[in-house]
């Protein structure tokens, strides 16, 4: 499981700094979560293959979370994409993007599809046979998602020397693999714990932005992975977290904490910081194990 | 009068090459011409004020030509702009625009004014008693326009030495610079030509992109200081002009030859050409006086 960071600033693109969009490779997945006008251009910079994204997971119809999109969706159909392309979002945006598509009088050339979201409940929105994907109901100034991404438990992985030990043919590996029990070439069952290990343990990411500090969303994070929660002010300016809907470096870190999570990404820090290891300090006091999310960054969680 | 090249490529944004948009200084107005993903980012590279910024003209609604706007929209919004902004462009983008603001239950605290076109003759647009701008239709693949920006007729300059020789009071200076006959302090009739020096003669700059090869423009651009016009493609894929209602190099060079303007500006090159010098090189077997438009180039016609 990796995660590039796109972009990780609050509110306007500037010289130097992307409003927020991400990139999760998962199980062989490049999905891509929010996309901040300059989205495409962050991503040829970061080389990730336009091709390989097949969902785009939009969290709420604040510009600096979508007016990217548009462009995104035209750039694929001059590459002449061929390959279907799926946008979860709250609802609106499909209107926002036909019409923009209609005033153009260029469709696209590929299968594009909505999946509008309305539900304050966390719901499943994609799954196949390696991940799902769930949202996270958020408290912002409009209707907002953040969303969980699982890994499902994988195959087992063989035990070569057990295998060849036991004599099995090699026709029943992708059985042993799916846990089943075989009979091997002496007519023998054989216990598939005996040749085989276990899967590795299945990864799991939750994105949290833009949300107030919210403790309802505790047990649906409970115990991920990676979260990366937002943080828009430090500490000094607490008083405008609830009235913005945004939280604080310390609120995101008592989400962290409560939900027990491996390891905090923080981002969408507001601009008018220029240090923003001061958003570390104050998150450790509550919760150890604190990254910095940066326009351009790479986190590898394997 | 001066112009800022922010982006001259056609279709996608990219690491290095932006969408169309540009600055023209004229009679100290500052107006955006085209707005293209990213343009807010150059106009900070570019030091240009978002404040001074009053006036924006969009060609069509190619996504190339306006998918900044939304964001540059927003984010005077975020920087509490009280100014009042007009938006000059093509029926429609209204509403994209009021439909993502509507969405994000965000509204401008400052008076944003669209004046849609809809026109297929030349019209003045807007007019005070510096400029005029008057749309030039042109043939592309939707409603497009192209703008005419015309300096008025400045004051006449005083000739200080002739003035004060002709002992005439102050009050009369500016009577004077607007061409009226003055008494001096003798009480003798003071022929203003004898004491002030004609005005600058006023500058004209004209914006063409996208078109096909138009000579019904010719007309309406006859004789301006200057002619950006768009130059798609090269000789070499001048089959697909035409059809993509774009021009070549050379088009664009007979158009600035048949118009007899001072200078042409080439831009909206496609991004499958490396050496941009090609375009110069064959437009200038038509026309000399070429400039090639690159993003970050400033040119100043005084």
């Amino acid at each position: 499981m990796k995660l590039t960071i796109l972009g990780c600033f609050s509110a306007t693109p500037r010289r130097d700094t992307n409003p927020t969009a991400q990139v999760l490779e998962i199980k062989n997945h490049h999905f891509l979560i929010d996309c901040g006008e300059g989205t495409q251009v962050e991503l040829r910079r970061n080389k990730i293959k336009f091709a390989r994204i097949k969902h785009i997971f939009i969290s709420h119809l604040h510009g600096d979370h979508f007016f990217g999109l548009v462009g995104l969706i035209s750039t694929f159909r001059l590459l002449t994409r061929e390959t279907e392309l799926h946008i979860h979002c709250p609802k609106g945006l499909k209107e926002v993007i036909t019409l923009q598509m209609k005033l153009a009088d260029s469709w696209t050339n590929y299968p594009l599809y909505f999946h509008e979201l309305t539900s304050n409940k966390s719901e499943l929105i994609f799954e196949d046979d390696r991940v799902e994907v769930w949202t996270i109901p958020l408290d912002h100034r409009i209707y907002t998602n953040g969303f969980l991404f699982k890994e499902k438990v994988g195959e087992r992985h063989l035990h070569m020397p057990s295998v060849i030990e036991a004599n099995i043919d090699m026709a029943y590996y992708s059985k042993l693999k799916q846990g089943y029990d075989v009979i091997n070439n002496d007519g023998v069952l054989i216990d598939h714990k005996k040749v085989t290990l276990p899967p590795n343990p299945p990864k799991s990411y939750a994105f949290c932005s833009d949300t107030a500090y919210k403790e309802d969303i505790v047990p649906i994070i409970e115990g991920v992975d990676v979260l990366y929660h937002e943080s828009t002010f430090l500490e000094k300016h607490a008083h405008l977290a609830p009235k913005t809907k945004h939280s604080t470096a310390k609120q995101a870190a008592l989400i962290a904490k409560k939900a027990n999570v491996k390891t905090l990404i923080l981002g969408h820090y507001s601009t008018r910081y220029e240090d923003l290891n001061a958003f570390k300090l104050e998150a450790q006091t509550i919760f150890k194990s604190v990254e910095l999310a940066k326009d351009g960054k790479r986190f590898s969680f394997d």
